[in-house]
Parts: structure tokens; C-alpha cells; sequence
């Protein structure tokens, strides 16, 4: 292989460049080699490229090696890499003549291309699974939470009262997207380099539609170069879990508040809590900063992958096929961590209503409710109402009363300082109106926090679910499929033989 | 509006919040918000919670204000933004018991959602329409030089002979994708916030379908609190973009080393190149630097928004409202910079067809196809006939002597040392398998560099071009349409009143 | 000029490369212009270079062109720059005889290197000014609550006690930090690169370190190549700028919680709050998500001038001369507003101290000091006293009775049962240990919260932000005097002339 | 330990939280750990806290750990992390009475933010380490390259002829400066955070600076809070690493070039190449991609690190603790990886001074030149020459003639045209002029590419080294002086007890 270089890698080359590139997941590309190599004799069969008494030896060395395992082919750093070491092992074993005609029509720049293309089409759905299920968990927290009326909030502040079902439920239509995002990367993702050889395609009458077919491929990447030379769909899929990952820490944000001692409305389980080695009263809700965190990590590995193709030749180097893809492994196992950790502890989330309501009397969020009532009944222009309430409020606040004891006189009295009007609201107007349980329900609205709305924003989401779900499966049936298509081809062209 | 909070904003405020928000694209807004509040204006009159009277005097104030201008409004930032000052202006001229209820069932939550999403729907073609420009150029160009042959690389060392047709039409495939991005966000953008008010709806029976229609949006964002929230749209479009960005600084980073002194294979046009102000030979091609560096503009605005949603509350906040967005506006001029800038240079581009020729004769390009011949012709297994030419081209190197010039005795002089075989192939096959014209005309397999399947490849490209073409058409007919309906609605309804 | 370059610039060219950089800041560009042409005549006079009639001539144009301002001078977009115009300018006055005289021994590499050096090295005090104020502001703060008992917290759960002294003064001291790394870049930045020329410096008698001197520098920047090639003080300080950033959103991120409904423990005023255009009970600290926020637009800032300079050849062109820096300016003033922002919110704020110690004496945060007690007066291992402590904690949890009613009674109970033991504490020992006031007295090591170590980290901090004070004061006078030399030098010269 | 939490971790919180953090370097941490441990009882001892039986007690079993070695003490994660492991260990050797008192005066919270900055303080020597050869090397290659004579180039155009000297000692200057970053992070770092305890230090009378000196430190870090809660030093790390790589993309972006087929003028060794599985003639140089790509690397970690701490409150958290600080050792060794390689494959290139040579003589680098010598001997405006050389360059172009054969005529021809001018340059002067070498020569100011200003540009960094190499040394000294100290005190205690 390197006659036209005389001398071995430097240690320097294998310690950095060889070993960590083989060894990260040997298991994983040693099984990806074999399909590929298997797809690849039985295309050159087909083609009339190999005879078929080579293809049969051929096949049958794959197979040896498959029984034998990833640990029966040690790595040699000297063959640079996971493929030419097979090649290697193979032509040890069946000679040079049968051996040496393995790898005609393709080379190592399309073979790694596709090892990443299956690789990150196997991993997509293992982070893509926790990530249904999560959202799942989330509608279903959602649905028994649509009359747990709370507190929500603009700024920090009091705004309005909601239910803690309408805030899961949103929570979840914004991962819905998310999840839209993760699959779209893969129609992108899932086409075959194949063929494309070194970057200009091959001179033998390969077959590349078959290769694809023949790998669980949707289809052919069709330029040879842009085959090797592109790794946008790790850009975009980084992009998504970078964006997943902004969603998540900010959910996390959410709980991390609302388990303080201040807020005190929801409780961690044990099992997700760490304490302190000296305060013996702690229990730190820790998962959480995990998620928070995690965005962080997530970001991180997009910004590498990003920054390392910027300016890059467009041609196959190994700047792209490997540097670039290289912070993909640890990202989509981090979002895995982060979704799998918020799964766990949204289930074991204690939520305490009394308290919730209990806030969402106290702590003016009805107040626009007030101003409202004012507008549909007296017809009052809402701007007027609006600085009714808002003197209103400065004064109780000025009092140190509780809100939800305000009556109609008081608000009279300032409404006639303000305005110079008389609302003479009734007191069963008034008390239904800074009630954030009748608040809540009076919002019927699409999409709004009222229990009709927010089931049927529940619904809406499951259901793009059940169709993500369906996708996941179909892909998952289609290499499946694939799978047991290359051994029928095998086991006929060996029988043929 | 200010009756809670009893101080005028500081200085500081003023300058830092209020006027960079309100002054960045005044006449944008002022447009859009005079949009929305027709639309609001109708759609609550539909409702029954404005009377016609009352209805008809707010849309003959916004028209006076729409054909006196933006110049007419001045900004007070006493009055915080452009919302809020548009609003003091109709009272001033209306009275408060008119122009006072044309807020009633929204906030300025939903309104500055809306009003982003709509800027953005505006922006976002005028950066993909010269995206798809600057494709059908690439394409253009890639028709005209299928048969430009060159050496092609890998790891930037010549690696075997393409076309520029090839390349120019693989670059176009890259892109292409890039445009999928691009527009894959509009369905997660073209979605309407109002109603959702300050984040969780309203008692008043608003209609936000009809809102939505009005505006010309192709839905509501349904979750009231997912509405005021999330501006992920925002992340995944500063993602296409910075993906964007990478593809076209690695374009002009071929182009760059192309046009150098050394490569010499392509010339940039004198009207967008520089001179220097000492170095008298100089012609520096400016623009190339622009674009590979615009790639780090555009990755700086993704990294600027994802890091401020980062951690934040699920809810409403300026962290989400304004500075979450405030990278895309100046991420889309540099997008459309970048590409208008390529356009220009590419349009313009001398490239020189037989100097790429001689050096793809000379450079060793034409090394595989040798040993592919041993394989088709002698029937050598591909590692042996790669041994032998990797010997040949160490001597050839060794002797200085021209690589075209290689025959069939020094080939077997190599054979026989290394393989102990004699090939005596040729001098014509020899001739022909060195030649990079006969070399690239031999590759046909579907997307590699022969002229036929270039074309495919063209024609490919450009079917999806003109999809993405129709698809940015129908957007642009469905505002438009909305539009028009908008001022129906208001002509019929103050015509009825 | 473009005589090698035969065309005019294209449009594209003129509006996306030389109108943003030679408009966006015109003024500072002319004024720093102005003075390296000065500078560089003087030192062309000096060493014989130039006749001391041509330089008179020269200076008194520069003089003629500087009472008339940079609205006198029309920008020519066809001369690319804004040096170019103003040498135009100066040949259309005196002639190109002398005029054309002006550019002898330099480049407009080593000139635009040179004015952003100077401009940068402007811009840095005018944040580090704000932020040295800030700096002081928390300490005065610190000054006043170091006797504000609170909880401290650990995890966002309550931890122990501390002051509101302790914690501004901590504040502060990684603002100090943060000080440092800013004026850490002024030794790298100060370096003069007029005489690198294009990179190669020159063959004309030029004297460099006189020309330093002049601009007030300390040094020149030695090597040419890397004078006119190198931005790194960019990164850095666009990396310090970020770090400082987090600084702040932390702060911030404090703040704005203590100031919710649910902790109230602090309030911002009502000149930095805004209210809700519907919900008229809201006081919006937005200041506080600026401030948060900022820390992701500096570090897009980072971002994008990182990635612009990564896989540059080393040597001079636009992506470092122009691209690389353009994040700057904006990073500096958004820096500046974060600070004065910070500055006025904390300057405002209300401090509930009777809430604040309410709460230290409820939320279990002095849990750890009773196991301290533990240890110190009965002699318990201190993991054993945490046993104890943690139990009773989750007794008096379940009890739902008042953490600072606990007695020694209710300690026996639990630490029988759960050591076997009986410690008897004293009435007086236990209150004394449940008071979180004389908790935080007891702390007295070095750096802990208590009034003395507080006082003396304050002293500490102080004495830092007087020894960066009088750096930044000798910077601006060193540049003073440089200013008033050259003034010195032109008047002798062209006296002596 | 989790008296407060009942049930013990759940599955997730092991895998993800506890097992990576322990298990990442179980040996380091370990090693550290018995340091601090023995440093806390030696002080403990020392401030009458613990016996002098108890202490001895525990330095015992603290050595039987030692000598047993980390595999000994099998990790439990019911005990959440290596602290608690270890002291559980302790605990059931010795019991409780004795074991339990270990912890007393401290917190995990400060004995990890011990760890970490130990373990940063001995990592950061050994990517310094490498940088401080590298530097060194190029510096030796500068000095033997100070006559090798090659075009210099901006915007990648030649442009004046300069050395190979001057082009090795111009990245050495960019590195020492990129050290300057590296160490300045130490004063930073070496401050020890012992005795802030969970954050508000402790009411024990602990000695902080007499742990900072049996650790090795410089100074405590004082402020408890700041302590525990600040990693900006790990942003700062981070930001100098990132600036590194950015400056060593550009050098591999230079020689990436110089490689290639087209300038050809460097070559690099075998050793440190790849070729192609199917092209025999390539020679890849895949250590510069590796390079190159590093920078993206150490952006991604730099980014992943800022993100996370942006927005958390200012307080020890795992966000802080953890998160924060993990990708500091990918990092480093990404660093040091990059490093490593860039010395192996500039130690072993090949340069063609000939082919440089020849390449300055004919690529119109010496135009300016030209230029200047109009000026200096003529009298001419440096405008007008730089007119006159502009057209006499596109005159050769258009002639295809060879730059270094034009002559005075030439000259004269064009002088006369475009000025009106007769020059008369003798035939000498023209070629001297035009030869790169002489010109080279004539550089003489200081920085420049001139042979003598380049050998004081290579003294001057070499004296920097000296500097870095000696502080390098002395923190060594000190760390292994404060070992010896502590290991004294340990013996004189025991031996006392």
C-alpha cells in the first residue's frame, strides 16, 4: 500500500491519528465493513466485475471473519485504518490474487463515507426513541394536570393564571419541532456514497443503485465528489440537537425554580437528588443541572464540527471525514443523557397543587381579568381599564392586602380617582373574576390554558407522535429488510456458483 | 401605561432597550404593525367585540397614518416602542374611548411575535432568491465546461482528472441542499402567535384562524404559551444559514488557491478584484476572502442566538422577544452579501482550459486508471496493479521525467521487479490510459465526472431549482393574496358600517 | 492606482466591501488617518526620506483637511478606501509631485493594522471605565450589607447563612478577574506595525521605533510579517469581553430572581422596570435579561472572529484586516451597556433585609452549623453529627413544623435513635446556633462571610481597582503626551523648514 | 450520607452523573485526593482541631490507600462520587469515631475545586511543554532559512520577496504570544480554594493559608463564594487554547499549500503522509489536516464551556463544577496532539530553496521594488512609480514575457507613455532591482526580512523562551517543594505524636 511512501507512520501519526480514529467504536465499523464488503462483492458479481468463484471465496472470508469476531483482527497501525487491516486479514487468508480484488471500483474515501452514513443512521434512532417517549410522558403529565391551575409567567413575573398541563403541553409542542427537525436530516442523511469511489467515480461498470438497495439506502448520493467532499447532514443534525438541547435546558430552568424552597410547588424523587457532604438538610435536584448544562455540550460540539469545515477544500480530505464528524458520537449520546435524565425525573415530579393555587390567588395574575371584565361589561376601551387596575394594584400592593380580597368598593374608590367613573361591579363579578380557576376556565380559545383547549392541543401533538413513530419504524423496517435482502443475494449467488 | 410603575424609564433604558429595539427597521414595523392592527380591527369586529362605529374610525386612523408615514410618527421613548407610540398617536387623534380598545384581546407579546415572523417571512426570499440565482449560474457554468477537463483532488494533491463542469455541478448539489434548509424552516415559521395574547389567551371570543388568514400565515401556533416562548425558527434559520456559509467559503476556497499565481487554472474579472497601494502587479480577489470569511459572521450570529435562549424560562421574555432574534436580520444581509458576491465573481470568472488540461496530463492524476487497466485487461487483482504503479510513479518521480510520457517498457520494467509479472500492454492502450480526456469520457456510472452523467446531474439540480423556485412563488401569491383580502375585508366592513 | 486592474469595482463590490468599511466609522478613521500621516511625514523628514519643503507642504495640507472635517471629504467608493481618498484628496490639493511623496516606506497594510490598534486601544478604556465603576459601586454595596444576613445557597437550595455584603464583594471579585484579563491585552495591542509596509517591511531608511513613539506606542510589533498577518489580540480580547459577559449573566441571573414574586428579597426600581401593555399589576426587570442576554451576543462576537481567522494563511488580507476585527466594536459597546445597566439596576435596588433574615432563619440553612456543634462541643465525628442533623431535618420536614423552633429536646429524640446518643445541648447552644445573624459572625477565616473577612476582601478587591485605575490613567497619558510631541515635532520642523 | 434523601440514586443518575465523573480519571483524582486529605489533617492537626492520636490515625490509613493504589478501592456509585468512596473506605478500615472526622472544616464543593485546579495546574505544563519546543524548532529552522529566499504573499497573490527565515520566526512570534495567553492563565489558577467549605467558610478555626502552602499554591483564593463558585479560568484556558489553534491552522493552512502539486517548494516526510488505497500516486499530508481541523476542536470546547456557565447563578452547582470544567482535557490533549504533530512534520521537511528562488524571480514579487528605486534614484513620486511599474507589469503579462528579463528600455518605453518621463535606469540597477535576493537584503530596518533584522527578531523570541522555559520550571520546583514539605510535616507530626 505504501510503496509510493518508503517509510512507517510516526509514532506521532499512529498515537493521534490512526489509533483514536480505529478504536473508538472497532465493534461497530468491523460489522458496518462487513455489509459493506458483502454489498460490494455481490454488486461486482452481478456486474460481471468478479467471477463468481471469487466472489464465493470472497464471501466466505467475510462470513470467517464475522464468526470469528472484531477481536480476532488485531489492529495494525501501520495499515492505517480499520478497512486496509481487513483487507489485510483477508488477503492473509485467501491469498493476494482472490484478496487483492475485493476492493475494485470503490476506495477508502466512499467506504468511510458510508460507515458514517449507516453508523449515524443506526445512532439517529436510539436518541430519537428517548425523545418520543419523553414528549409521550410529557402529554401524558400534561393530560392529568389540565385543572392544576398555577401561576404563569412573563419575565419572571406573575402574568396570568394557566394550568401545569398547558405548560407541559407546550413544552412538549416545542420538542414536537424539535423532533421535526431531527428526522428531516434524514432524507439528507440517508443516501449512499457508494461509487463514488476517490471522489470522480470508477471506470468499471459498477452498479451504484443496487450498492444503495443493497445497504438500506433511500437512494444514491449522485455526485461522486460531493460524496466524499460533503458532511452537511452532520452540520444539521448537530443543529438539531443544539436546538433540542436549548429547548430541554430551559425546561430544566423551569423545574430548577419551581423546586426551590421559594417557589416550592414541585418536588425531585430521591432518586434524582444528590445531598450535601456537610449540610445535611440538602437535596439538590442535580439532573437538572445536567440537562441545563448539557445545551452547553451540545452547542459545543456543533460549533466544532462547523468551525472545522469552514474554508475546507470542497474534496474529500480528512479535515471531513473525520474531524467534522468526530463530535457527533458524544452529542448524540449527551442529548440521549439529557433526555433519559429529564424523563426520569418529570416522572417522579411531585406537584404540589394547593400551593399552585395558592400563588395564583395571591399574586395578581388576575389582575387582567379585572381590567377585562371592566372592557365586557361596562365597555370600558381596554386602556382605560388597564390604568384602572394598575392604580389598583400600586395600592394594595401599598396596603400589604391580599389581592384576592379586593372588592368592588375599592376598586370603585380608585376607579373614581383615576377615571372618574363608578363600575359598581357586583361582588359576585368581582370574586368570580379574581378566581384564577374561573380565570383559567373562561379561556376557550385554540390553544389557550382552558382544559378544552389544552386537551385538544394534547391530541394534536400525539398524534404528530404517532406519526413520528411510524417514520422511526419504517426506517428501522427498511434496513431490516435491506439486511435480510443481501443474505438471500449472497446465499442465491453462492448457490449459483 | 406606566400607573404601576411610577418613574420614566432612565437614560440608559432608553438608550440601550428602547430606541435600538424601536429605530433598527422602523419603516418595517410601522408597515407590519399597521397590518396586524387592520387585521385585529377586523377580525374583532367580526367578533362582535367592536362595534362598526368604533371599528370604522380605528381602520380611518390607521389609514391616515399609514399615507402620513413613519417619518410623521415620532418615537417617544417615554412610550417604551413602536407599538405602544402608534398607539398614543390614534388616541391623540381619535380619543381614548376609541383608540383605547383597539388592544383589547392581544398583548405586545403576541403582537412583536407576529411582527418578527412576518419580517422574517419578507427577509428569508430575499436571501433564497439569489441562493437559487446563484445555483442556476453554478449550473450554467457547469453545462458549459463538462468537457473542461482537470486534475480533481483529494487532500488538495492531484488525484485523478474531473471536469469543471463536475465540480461547478457538485457545488450546486451542495447548495441545493443548503436551499432545502433554508426553506425547510418556513413551515415552523409561517405559523400566526396572535391570541396568544400576553401567553395565555384571552376571554374574549377572538377568532385567531381568521387572524391568521388575514395575515396571510398558513396557520395559528397553536400552544398560547409555545407562541410568546420559543423562537427556535430562529435557531434553525441561523443554522441553514451558518451551513450555507460553510459550503460557500469552501467554493471560494478553491477558487482562491485556483486564481493564485501557482494554480494560475482560473482568473478572477478586474471588477472584483483590488490592486495594492504599493505593490504595482497587484490583483488581489477581494471578494473570495469576503465570502470564506462570511462564514464566520453567520456562525457567530447562531452561536450569539442559541446562547442567549440558553437556560432561559419557558415564557415570554426580551431575552427571547429581542435579543434572541437580534443576530438574523444582519445573518441574512451578510447570507445575501456572500451570495450576491459569488454571483458577481463566478459570473466573471476566466478559466483557462488548457492550462487545467496540461496540468492534469502532467500531475499524476492518471495514476488509478493505469492500474484499473492491469485489472480489466490482465486481469491483476486492483492491490497488485496499485503496487506496481505505486513503484512506477516513485521512479518517474525520481527521474524527473514527464508522467505522459510513461510506456509500456518502463511500466514492465516496474512490473517485473515488483510483480515478477510482464504486462506488455499497448503503447496505445498506455497512451489512451494517460490521456485525462479519454479518462474522464470512461466514466459513466450516474453523478461521476464523464460528460453524460454530469448532465444528468445538471438536469437533476435544476428540476429541484425550479421546485424551490415554485415553492418561493407560492409563498410570495399567498401573502400577496392575504393582502388583498385584508383590504376587501376592510372596504366591506366600513362600507356595511 | 488600478492600473493593473483595468475595470471599475463592481457594484456589489462597492456596496458590501468598501462602503460598510470605510463609513462605519468615518470620523475616527479621518482623525487617526490624520495623525499617522503626520507621524509618518515627521519621520520621513527626520530621516532625509522626505525634503523638509515637501513634508511642510504635506503637513499643512493635513492641517487644511482637518479644519475642514471628514464631511468635507467625499467618499469615492471608485478609491476603494478611505486612505486612498484622502491621499486623492492631498494630490488634487498640492499636486501629485509632493503629494505622491506621501506614501513613501509604508503600505496600507501596516496603515489600517495601525489605525485599528489605535481605535481598539481607544475603545478599551471606554468599557473599562464602566466596568472599573461597577466594580466600585458593588464594593460600596458590599460596604453597607456586610451585616445583611441571608441564605446562601448551594445548588439554588438554601445552603447557610451569609450577607448580602459577602456576596456583592464576591461579585466583585470576579469582576476583578474578569479587569484583569480586559487590560491584559493592552501589552500585546500597544505594539506599533507603521513599517511592516505590505509585510516586508521596506528599503527605505525608515525609522520604526521613532514612528511607534510618535502614535504612542510602547514598542513596535518586530516582525513585519506578523505585523501586518496577526489579529490575536482581537481574540483575546473578544475572549475576555465573553468571559466577563458570563460574569454578569450570572449576576444578573441572581438578581432576577431575588426580585420575583416568590423570593422578594430585593427590587429594582421602577426607572429600569417596564410594565405590561396588558397586565397592569407587571414590573418587568429587563435590564437584568439584557444583561443575561448580552453574554450570548459577545460571545457570537468570539465566535465569528475565531472562525474568520481559522485556516487563514498567514499573512495580510481582508478576512484578518477586516473581517476578523468587525465583531469588535459592536462586542466593546454591548459590553458597555451591560455594564451601565448592571451599573443603574444595582445602584436602584431595594434590599429587603428583614425578608432576607426571616428567611435565613426558616430554610434549614443553618443545619450545618448545629452539626458543627456537634463536633465542636460534644466531640461527635462529624459524619456521625451529619447523620443526626439530617434525620432531624426530615422529621421537622414531615412535621411541617418552623426549622428555627427546633429545641434540644427534638435533637435527642432523633440522635438517640439514630446514634444511641443523648448531647444534652443547652437551650442557649441550640438558639444561638439556629440564629443565622450570629452564624455568619462566626465565620472569620479568611474570605468567609463574616463582617471582618468581608471588610478585608472588600479592602482587597479596592486596592486592585485603584492599581487598575492608575494603569488605565497612565495609558491615556502616555497617548496624551505622544499626541502633544507630534504636535511639538510638527511645529519645530516646519519652523526649522 | 443521604439521611435527608431516602432512596439511593436512580439507574440514569449513576450512568450519567456519577460514573463519568468518577471514572474519567480515577487515578488522578485518587493521587490528589490523598494529597488533600493529608494536607487537611496535617492543618487540622496544627489548629488544635484534631488530636494528634486521630490524626495519625488517619495519615495512616491514608498511606495503606496509597500503597494499595486506586484499583484497591472499588467505586460504589450508592456513594455518588471518589470523595465519598474514599472516606467510606476510611471509615470501615479505621470507624467512624475516627473516619468521620476527616471531614471536618470542609466540603466537597472546595475539595473538588481543589482537585480540578491541581489537576489543571500539572496538565497545563505538559501542553506548554510541548509549545515551548515547537516554538524552539521553528526558530532553529529560521535560523538555517534566513538566506532561503521566497515570494512573500498577500491575499495568497506574490507579493514581495521575503525568507524562509523571516516566514518561521513570524508563527514563532504569533506562538510566544500565544504562551504569554497559555501561562498568564497561572496566577489565576494557582490559588487555593480550601476552606471555603460549601461556600461561607466554616465557624472551625481552619488555617487556608497554611493548605495553600501544603498544596503548593501561591496564594488562597479568598473569597469562599468566589471559590467555589468561579471557573473562569477554565474560560481563560480555553480562550488561549482556541487563539493557539487558530494560529497553528493558519502555519498548516501555509505548508498545506506549499505541498501541494502546484507551488511544490516544500515537501513533507513519509513518515508523517498517507497515500491512497487506490491512488498509487498520492503522498497525503493528513498531520496539516489534523492541524487545521484541531482548531475547530478547541473553539468547540471553548464554546461548550461558556455556554454552559452562561446564566448560572453565581453559586456552586454541577453546572459550575462539572460541566463547566469537562472539556478542559480533551482539549488539552487536543492541544498538545496538534503540537506534537506540527514539530514532527516540520522537523522532517523537506524545502526546495532552487524552486523558491525561482519563483520570486519570475512572479512580479519584486515590482515594488521597482517602484521604490524610481523614487530613491530618480526623484519620482512614490504615486507616479507605482503608476509606471502597474503598467509595465500588465504590459509583460500581456506579453507572456518573463519578469526578471525586462529592461530599461522596457521601462522608458512605458515611463514615457503614462508620465511623459524618460528614466534611464542603467542595466545594473535594473537587475539588481529585479533580483529577489538583493532586495531581500536591502530589508534592513528592524522586524524586516532582511537577514540581520531576522537573526535579532529570532534572539529576541528565543530570550521570551528562556523566560517561559524558567517559570515553567520554577512551578514545578515549587509544586515538588510543597510535596517534600508535606510529606516533613506529616513525619514530624507523626513522629511529634
Amino acid at each position: 500500500m505504501r510503496e509510493r511512501i518508503k517509510a512507517g507512520p510516526a509514532q506521532e501519526v499512529v498515537e493521534y491519528l490512526f489509533k483514536p480514529r480505529a478504536l473508538t467504536s472497532p465493534g461497530r465499523d468491523f460489522r458496518i465493513l462487513l455489509r459493506i464488503n458483502r454489498a460490494h462483492v455481490v454488486m461486482l458479481l452481478r456486474q460481471g466485475i468478479l467471477s463468481s468463484e471469487h466472489a464465493k471465496a470472497l464471501l466466505d472470508v467475510l462470513s470467517d471473519l464475522e464468526s470469528q469476531g472484531v477481536e480476532a483482527l488485531p489492529f495494525d497501525p501501520g495499515l492505517e485504518d480499520a478497512y486496509l487491516n481487513m483487507e489485510h486479514a483477508i488477503i492473509q487468508r485467501i491469498g493476494s490474487d482472490i484478496g487483492g480484488r475485493m476492493h475494485t471500483g470503490r476506495s477508502r474515501n466512499d467506504i468511510y463515507a458510508t460507515i458514517t452514513r449507516i453508523a449515524v443512521r443506526e445512532a439517529l434512532p436510539s436518541m430519537a426513541g428517548p425523545l418520543l417517549s419523553f414528549i409521550g410522558l410529557l402529554l401524558d403529565k400534561a393530560e392529568v394536570h389540565t385543572d392544576t391551575v398555577m401561576p404563569g409567567y412573563t419575565h419572571l413575573q406573575p402574568a396570568q393564571p394557566t394550568t401545569m398541563g398547558h405548560y407541559f403541553a407546550s413544552i412538549a409542542c416545542a420538542l414536537e419541532r424539535d423532533t421535526q427537525r431531527v428526522l428531516q436530516v434524514y432524507p439528507r442523511l440517508d443516501l449512499c456514497p457508494m461509487g463514488a469511489c476517490a471522489f470522480a467515480g470508477t471506470g468499471f461498470p459498477i452498479d451504484r443503485a443496487l450498492m444503495a438497495r443493497l445497504l438500506g439506502f433511500d437512494d444514491i448520493l449522485e455526485s461522486t465528489l460531493d460524496a466524499v467532499a460533503s458532511r452537511d447532514y452532520v452540520s444539521e443534525l448537530l443543529s438539531a440537537t443544539a436546538t433540542m438541547g436549548v429547548t430541554l435546558s430551559r425546561m430544566a430552568q423551569d423545574l430548577y425554580l419551581w423546586c426551590t424552597n421559594e417557589w416550592a410547588t414541585v418536588e425531585v424523587a430521591d432518586e434524582v437528588a444528590m445531598t450535601s457532604s456537610i449540610m445535611p438538610q440538602k437535596k439538590n435536584p442535580v439532573t437538572l443541572e445536567y440537562i441545563k448544562s448539557g445545551a452547553g455540550a451540545l452547542q459545543g460540539a456543533l460549533v466544532s464540527s462547523l468551525t472545522v469545515q469552514k474554508g475546507v477544500n470542497f474534496m474529500h480530505c480528512q479535515d471531513m471525514s473525520h474531524e467534522a464528524i468526530a463530535p457527533v458520537w458524544d452529542a448524540l449520546d449527551k442529548a440521549t443523557a439529557m433526555l433519559r435524565l429529564a424523563h426520569r425525573t418529570i416522572e417522579g415530579l411531585t406537584i404540589d397543587r394547593q400551593r399552585l393555587l395558592q400563588r395564583a390567588r395571591q399574586d395578581f395574575c388576575t389582575a387582567t381579568e379585572l381590567a377585562d371584565l371592566m372592557v365586557r361589561n361596562k365597555g370600558l376601551p381596554f386602556r382605560e381599564a388597564h390604568g384602572i387596575v394598575g392604580n389598583l394594584v400600586s395600592e394594595v400592593l401599598a396596603q400589604g392586602a391580599p389581592w384576592d380580597e379586593v372588592d368592588s368598593e375599592a376598586i370603585d374608590r380608585v376607579a373614581l380617582r383615576v377615571s372618574g367613573r363608578q363600575l359598581a361591579l357586583t361582588a359576585a363579578q368581582v370574586r368570580e373574576c379574581l378566581d384564577p380557576t374561573r380565570n383559567v376556565q373562561r379561556k376557550t380559545t385554540p390553544g389557550s390554558p382552558g382544559p378544552e383547549p389544552t386537551k385538544t392541543l394534547i391530541a394534536s401533538v400525539r398524534s404528530s407522535l404517532a406519526h413520528h413513530s411510524l417514520t422511526l419504524n419504517a426506517w428501522a423496517e427498511h434496513d431490516r429488510r435491506a439486511q435480510h435482502n443481501l443474505v438471500e443475494e449472497m446465499t442465491t449467488l453462492t448457490r449459483e456458483g
